[in-house]
């Protein structure tokens, strides 16, 4: 069979599975779940000797240690992917859920209901906690999921597809629900993507380039995280005793995450009090700071070590660094600070520290980000610290979910009508 | 300026303006909705002359009688113009709404925004009063909007362009929130739907093969309404009293209508009793019947005019007749029709007549469609019907917005923050 009768295969298979998990009861769902996370448990023996074979393959290829770092699994994330379907169970179920029910003068009444979006396809690197987490999304929010993983994880990820192919038979419903794609060639990708008879979404988790060519070629709507260029805005206002903490924790807490913060814009009435503490914090911790003429002036002035002062040249307004890097700018005040991320941001996380309300609200309202923040710092922007519970991605785009997608993005909602045998006037 | 600069600047200018929406105040925002309803009416017999012109050279060309109908304006129509536009004022404005605001275990306070979603392109066909419609809806929401009408239709709006602008330009918010595509040029719709920097959304408004079209070439998501092959079952269960009214009221109140009924799926049980009535109705109103074996032999039974009945072929499951046409099938019961629904709807709307409510609930919860009505008219899915208060469109997809998209359909879901200085642990 070739890769196109392959995928169209796993494409048929999929949306006949997704009609039943469309009906399953939520009993069922959460008890595959736990019969997932049981047989992940049982047989970790074998999925560590899965990963182990995996590894050895990837360090022949010579992967880079922080690849391999996220492809690698111990006795400890093994345990963790069972605790995480466990903690999925515990999540109300979404699906069937009946809201906004209204009487119109016809008689009726017109409602909406919750439902699964279908088929999922999930595309993603080698980490096979993945396979785990999306398996266990997909399952509870009644879809039927594609995943597509990184071919140097392929040994785990096909051992934790016989976990959760096992526990939905065992609990009724179709082990075609979930299924991972065996075949490591690339054009497996090209096909999952232009199925729209067979898959409603596509989620793209990984490297920038990948998701926009996925954005690109894909024939089927797209759920995308493309970069999280976010920014901290210290306003005239701002509560000066929480200022330098708060960029400190939205910058420096984890260099590598998407919710980091990458741009420091402060309001000029205030620079000259707060950017010299600011600086120096951030020099203590070796960042590297890439300053407006204005900002440079006022840091060097503050006595900070010239190798860490870098004048910032435009490109670095749009940079996600992932690093000690941060780009700085002095604004006139609130009216640039939203002009300039409105300009320059990649959408994903803003935050304002100010103790001026309409200030806050202004921001608020005028950001146009997938989360905006006052007074905190831009690293809550996640599914966990939103109360999701989990989630399969955060969304830079502006239709269906913006910001963290958990259970509620991966289901849609239908119109539902109670007549008593109205016709239409 | 070649097409592809004038729809960059045109592009450019929605982006600009869009952020100016996105801040402007209900009061603004009605201000400008009754400024361009007084425009129209005050220019009603400009508006009537572009009209006659337009109609002039559409005549010249050959087009039908049927587009020539769509075309054509009268001081009815130009009042009901009018009158949507001050309609729109009357609805909640939807941008600013917060909800779901939740306080977290960390100290932060998290929930929703409801906001814009920026600039959205609407591309339809030779219908005038689409534009006034078109645009109230994106101002009301707060988006910047570039409308691409037939150009058939240029003349005439061009002149409701000039009453949008002057509406809003009196009302201090930029005359280029709505914009209206000064060029025939085709090249200017393979332009809008490509720039994802400056619109955010496609609405297609048209025929079939337009909409596909778009769809496969588009860079941006779209919101799209395919076609509407709408079923009614009649249950075993069903209320013999309304069936037949209800029948008659899905496929013959408009032949032409997305919402109409194009298939009749009548469980075995009732169906000895109940088709030959249904046949009847039909029969009387001169609707071709496209029957299975079982359906055929017992119209042909009921003594129904044979030139009505035609065997179906499986071609008949999945078209979208518009027309005095229905095709008829007889199914084992429940199971059967969702099956058959699922496999051959467009997924626009589908009814269930039946008396029994484990059945009404499975229909609702298991069919997937984007309306799922229990004992009424499949002619009730439509936006006005349903309290929307105006439609954009009817979306047949699954992610976004499913069915008649109204205000909330032109709007999505930030999440917002409100935090007191809470850095993550």
């Amino acid at each position: 069979m070739d890769t196109r009768q392959y995928m169209q295969q796993v494409g048929r298979d999929a949306r006949a599975a997704s009609r039943l998990m469309a009906g399953a009861s939520t009993a069922a769902k959460n008890d595959a779940l736990n019969r997932i996370a049981g047989e992940i448990r049982s047989r970790r023996d074998a999925l560590l000797e899965a990963n182990a074979r995996d590894m050895e393959l990837a360090r022949h290829e010579g992967l880079d240690s922080a690849l391999l770092d996220r492809l690698s699994l111990n006795p400890a994330s093994v345990e963790a992917m069972a605790a995480g379907l466990e903690q999925i169970c515990t999540l109300p179920d979404p699906v069937g859920e009946i809201s906004d029910v209204k009487q119109r003068p016809s008689g009726i009444q017109v409602g909406h209901m919750r439902v699964p979006l279908g088929v999922v396809g999930i595309i993603y690197e080698a980490r096979p906690n993945v396979t785990a987490d999306a398996a266990g999304l997909c399952l509870k929010s009644g879809n039927a999921a594609i995943l597509r993983g990184g071919k140097e994880a392929l040994n785990a990820n096909q051992a934790i597809a016989a976990c959760v192919r096992d526990g939905l038979a065992g609990a009724g419903l179709p082990a075609t629900a979930v299924q991972v794609i065996e075949t490591t060639d690339r054009a497996a990708v090209g096909e999952l993507i232009t199925m729209p008879e067979f898959v409603d979404v596509i989620v793209p988790r990984g490297g920038k380039g990948l998701i926009e060519r996925i954005s690109r070629e894909a024939r089927v709507p797209v759920i995308k995280h493309l970069e999280g260029n976010c920014h901290v805005y210290v306003d005239d206002h701002a509560d000066r005793e929480r200022v330098v903490a708060i960029v400190e924790n939205a910058k420096t807490q984890r260099y590598g995450t998407c919710n980091t913060a990458e741009s420091l814009l402060i309001a000029r009435g205030v620079a000259t009090e707060l950017l010299p503490e600011i600086g120096r914090m951030l020099a203590g911790k070796r960042v590297e700071m890439r300053a407006c003429a204005e900002s440079l002036m006022l840091l060097r002035d503050a006595g900070i070590d010239g190798g860490l002062l870098v004048a910032a040249t435009e490109a670095d307004w749009s940079e996600e660094y992932l690093a000690p890097i941060i780009s700085v700018k002095v604004v006139a005040g609130l009216d640039e600070a939203i002009a300039h991320i409105n300009q320059y941001s990649s959408g994903h996380t803003e935050a304002i520290l100010t103790d001026r309300h309409s200030h806050a609200m202004r921001f608020l309202r005028e950001v146009d980000s997938a989360s905006v923040i006052v007074n905190a710092s831009t690293r809550f922007a996640d599914g966990f610290e939103y109360g999701l519970g989990a989630e399969i991605g955060i969304s830079t785009d502006k239709i269906h979910a913006r910001g963290p997608v958990g259970l509620e993005g991966l289901t849609s909602r239908k119109w539902i009508v109670l007549g008593h045998g109205e016709i239409r006037g």
